[in-house]
C-alpha cells in the first residue's frame, strides 16, 4: 500500500542542502495554501511526531563518538516510519495537503550519496519503514555555492549540529547527490533558490500551479 | 566483510523469550570463561554502547502511542549497528570472546515472526546495519510455557516494559519464532532451560566444550 493511492491528499516535500532556503519557503508555501482555503499539515524531518522528534535529538546531538553512517541511516528511516505512520499517512488519507521540510530524498543525498551507502540501500530502508511512500511533488532548491556559503556564514553559529556541521566536501557531495536525484524523475522540480525569498516563493507557486488547479 | 572472518574472536549470543533464563546464564557463562583465563566482553541488546543504550530507552519506554512495528525494527537495527560497529566488531577483531544477551535472532523472533514483518525484511535491515554479522554460536534457551509463566509471575511487576509487557499470544508467537530459527541452522544450539540455573549452566558448558577445546 502507498498512502497517496488510497487518500486524496497531496504531499509536497521541500529538499536541498543547508542554506538553500527550504525552511523559509515551506513557511511561505503553507501560508499561501492556507490563504487559498486549503487544509495543510506543516511538518519537517527528522521529526514531526513525538517519537520522531526524540530520534531527531539523538541524530543531531549524538552520543560520544557520533553515529556511524549505517546507524544514522537506520535512525532516519525509523523517524520517518513513525512520521509517515502517525502524521503524514493519516493526513493524506483524510485528504489534506502535507508540506514537509525534507523527506526521503534528503536520506538519499546525505547518507546514500555523500555518506556512500548507495541509493539502493536507502530505498530498501524506506520500503521497509514507510512502504516506499513518495511525495506527489518534491521541490528541490538549488542555490549557488557562493550564495549558500554567504547564508551559512550569516547564520547563528549555535545552530550548527552533528550533520549540518560536517566539512564543506561533505556538503558539496550532498548538493551533487540532490542534483542527481532530479535526473529522470518528473516528480522532482528544481527551483532556482538564488533570489530573494519572495521571488523564490513566486517560482514555487508557479511550479505548483497545475496541481493547485487540478485540485480546485 | 563479516567480523568473525577477519578477527580471531568468538561470538556467543544467548537467545530466548522472556523468562527463559538467558540473562542468568550469560552471567554464569562469562564467569566460567573468565575463570578459564579468557578475555571476555559481556554485553546485551538492545544496548551495549552509549548510543545503543539511548535507543534502548526509546524502545522500552516509547513515546505516546508506542512505536509501530516497522519503526521498532529499524530502531533495533540502528542500536545493533552501533553495538557491532563500536563494541562487538572491535572486540572480535582483537581476538576476544563476546557473550551477548540477545542479538539478531531476537529481532527475527519478535519483529519478524511475532510482529509479522517477515524474516527477509529483518535480514535486510541487519545486512544494511551490521553487514549481516552472525554469532559463531547462538544458545537458544527453550523453557516450557508453564515454567516461563511461573518465572514471570515471580518477577517484580515493575520490570515489565513496552515489549516484555505484550500479551501472552504475542509471546507465544515469539517462542514459535525462536524454535523455527533453530531449524536447519547448525550454529543455533537449543538448550533445555527448564532446570535449576546450575544444571542449565552445565548444559551450556557441555554444548560449548568443542569450541573451547578448539581455541585452547
Amino acid at each position: 500500500m502507498t498512502y497517496p493511492q488510497v487518500g486524496k491528499g497531496f504531499f509536497i516535500a521541500l529538499e536541498g542542502g543547508e542554506g538553500t532556503g527550504k525552511t523559509t519557503q515551506a513557511g511561505l508555501l503553507v501560508e499561501a495554501l492556507r490563504g487559498a482555503g486549503q487544509d495543510v499539515v506543516h511538518t519537517r524531518e527528522p521529526g514531526g511526531t513525538e517519537g520522531a522528534e526524540a530520534i531527531r535529538k539523538l541524530l543531531l546531538d549524538p552520543p560520544a563518538g557520533g553515529w556511524g553512517i549505517r546507524a544514522e541511516a537506520l535512525l532516519f528511516a525509523a523517524a520517518r516510519a513513525d512520521h509517515v505512520d502517525k502524521l503524514i499517512g493519516p493526513a493524506l488519507a483524510a485528504g489534506k495537503w502535507v508540506v514537509c521540510d525534507r523527506f526521503i530524498d534528503s536520506s538519499r543525498a546525505y547518507q546514500g550519496h555523500a555518506g556512500s551507502l548507495g541509493d539502493e540501500l536507502i530505498r530498501q530502508l524506506h520500503l521497509a519503514g514507510s512502504t516506499g511512500l513518495r511525495p506527489d511533488v518534491t521541490l528541490l532548491f538549488d542555490v549557488s555555492d557562493v550564495n549558500v556559503a554567504e547564508r551559512l556564514m550569516s547564520r547563528d553559529r549555535g545552530r550548527s549540529d552533528a550533520i549540518g556541521g560536517r566539512d564543506p566536501a561533505f556538503h558539496a557531495r550532498v548538493r551533487e547527490g540532490f542534483r542527481n536525484l532530479a535526473d529522470g524523475d518528473d516528480s522532482v522540480i528544481i527551483i532556482d533558490g538564488n533570489g530573494a525569498p519572495e521571488l523564490v516563493h513566486r517560482s514555487v507557486m508557479a511550479a505548483l500551479k497545475p496541481f493547485l488547479e487540478e485540485r480546485d
